[in-house]
């Protein structure tokens, strides 16, 4: 095994290695800003270490955790034009930089390239991964699809919004974590099982995004700490506060939420009095642990020796520790 | 073998018994609305009709026949926003009857619905099938880029022109026969030269849309006659036109293309005038019967029974007779 800092550095080497400029100029050299705008790289960290886990040469696992690694960004172009994003990782966003056209076509594009990083792989692996891609990436599809919808909604149910957070965010870190054991050819059970540990903790990951939004250090969170709250977003803390709250508490919080701020700041104040008062806070820390605890679950359930599930479980630790 | 108006009716009958309605329904009910439009389908008829060349039962090759449409829809819907188009075959586009967000992301879940369609079968033919469909799909938006550079180019030459237009569509049309082949198992050489065929044939097709584009009859052609021209498209016509003008009509002809015409209908007029004598049009029906001999001298190389080799150039003259 390797650590993190290893993995995270051998993908980088391998997507410079294997991204080529090619004409046309203006297709590709929007692929490669992108991809060079770096990001933590957990999903194919994730695949590289996940096929070693399951004994095979983290190697054997570069094309398919390349292939994650550009379907994520494929997406994340698609969707700053949708969202309108003027800021990707702190870097103007593709269809910014260029145009609408240029961010449309070099994202088409880039769904394409991931699907191609797979012919590395024999016939039987090739289809498995393929379809578990072609799976997967049609979830995120839908995920965007229910975020889109629940902008103009107002009836958005709990259920519903995990869902769409599942769908949008945790399926990719779990197939990222299964097409590592299928090129490691683990057992059907393992598999199954790395995939569900990956979907539990991209669903924890993904809500502890929701709450550090709010409530995270401005130094080390990385994006505008109280964002969603400006853009008048119903996460899950929005959620769970308007299901506890006081008639009077959750219409001061749609107030908020529909009529435009003159002082932004003091909205965001508002706004996480009431998180907190309601016990929204409270219920979306809640909600975090639970999940972070049922991925953990499924650790114990997998057959494999101690040392490797200690390996997993403290990368879920580090990449949870983050709320601290 | 069946009639090309068979071919249409078993694709029609698979696209309706394979399409259902899923959620979200913002997602869905765009794809079902651009499939829905109808079209030719001469693709994935040429799938069709070529798994039968090959001595196999059409109903083996409706899958892959299906991805090329839902691919060849995909790539219509990101056109159309591309190039604003107001109308696709006589209906409102997706962008314009939704949004561009909905046709940005119902178009990327077209693309990973093609890919799906692979998964009926077996891990070598579907390794194969995805492989062509990768590099296919990816020239594709490689002519699509190469066209979006052309327009503020002053200039692109006949070789750079005629490799846009085989990306942007003769490829397709070569994979759609080519997946046939790959399907019935037929020869390596027979495979490649079927591919050649429809490159070829693929080529001239596009070429007459040019022509017919300027000079076809308005009862017929189904689209505006003269479009190209009013919207300055440098296609075939205008290149050779160029290269075969007084500096006179170059001049003339160069001044049609930019400055704002008062009178549209005057406009076309002068251009097809230009166009016919400097020679162009010559030039590009000449283009069109090289290119459809082409694709008939690769059917004298393949090892196939007359009978059946006649079917295919049957289909060719059929296809291109449309000049007359």
């Amino acid at each position: 095994m390797h650590t993190i800092f290893q993995y995270q550095e051998y993908v980088s080497e391998y997507l410079e290695s294997e991204c080529k400029m090619k004409e046309p100029r203006n297709l590709y050299e929007p692929i490669h800003y992108i991809l060079g705008l770096g990001g933590k790289r957990i999903r194919p960290v994730l695949t590289l270490m996940t096929a070693e886990i399951f004994e095979t040469d983290y190697k054997k696992a570069l094309p398919a955790a390349l292939a994650v690694e550009v379907f994520h960004n494929f997406s994340l172009v698609h969707d700053d034009i949708m969202d309108d994003a003027p800021l990707r990782r702190g870097q103007t966003t593709v269809h910014e930089k260029w145009d609408l056209n240029t961010g449309i076509l070099s994202g088409d594009a880039m769904l394409i390239l991931a699907y191609q990083y797979f012919e590395s792989y024999q016939p039987k692996i090739f289809r498995k991964l393929a379809k578990l891609f072609s799976k997967t990436a049609l979830q995120v599809c839908e995920g965007q699809q229910w975020d889109v919808d629940f902008e103009v909604r107002d009836d958005v149910t709990i259920p519903e919004y995990l869902k769409m957070i599942e769908y949008k965010t945790a399926v990719l870190v779990a197939a990222a974590m299964k097409m590592g054991a299928i090129i490691a050819q683990s057992s059907k059970d393992n598999a199954k099982l790395i995939y569900d540990f990956g979907l539990n903790l991209g669903l924890a990951f993904q809500l502890q995004d929701d709450y550090l939004d709010a409530f995270g250090d401005p130094e080390t969170f990385g994006k505008q700490v109280g964002g969603d709250i400006i853009e008048n977003k119903k996460t899950y803390l929005y959620l769970k506060a308007m299901e506890f709250s006081t008639p009077e508490q959750a219409a001061e919080l749609k107030k908020w939420f529909t009529e435009p701020a003159a002082d932004i700041e003091a909205k965001v104040a508002a706004v996480k009095e009431i998180f907190n008062v309601s016990g929204g806070s409270q219920a979306t820390q809640d909600a975090i642990q639970e999940f972070t605890f049922k991925a953990f679950d499924t650790l114990d359930k997998m057959n494999l020796d101690t040392a490797k599930k200690e390996v997993l479980r403290t990368f879920g630790e580090n990449l949870m520790g983050r709320i601290a």
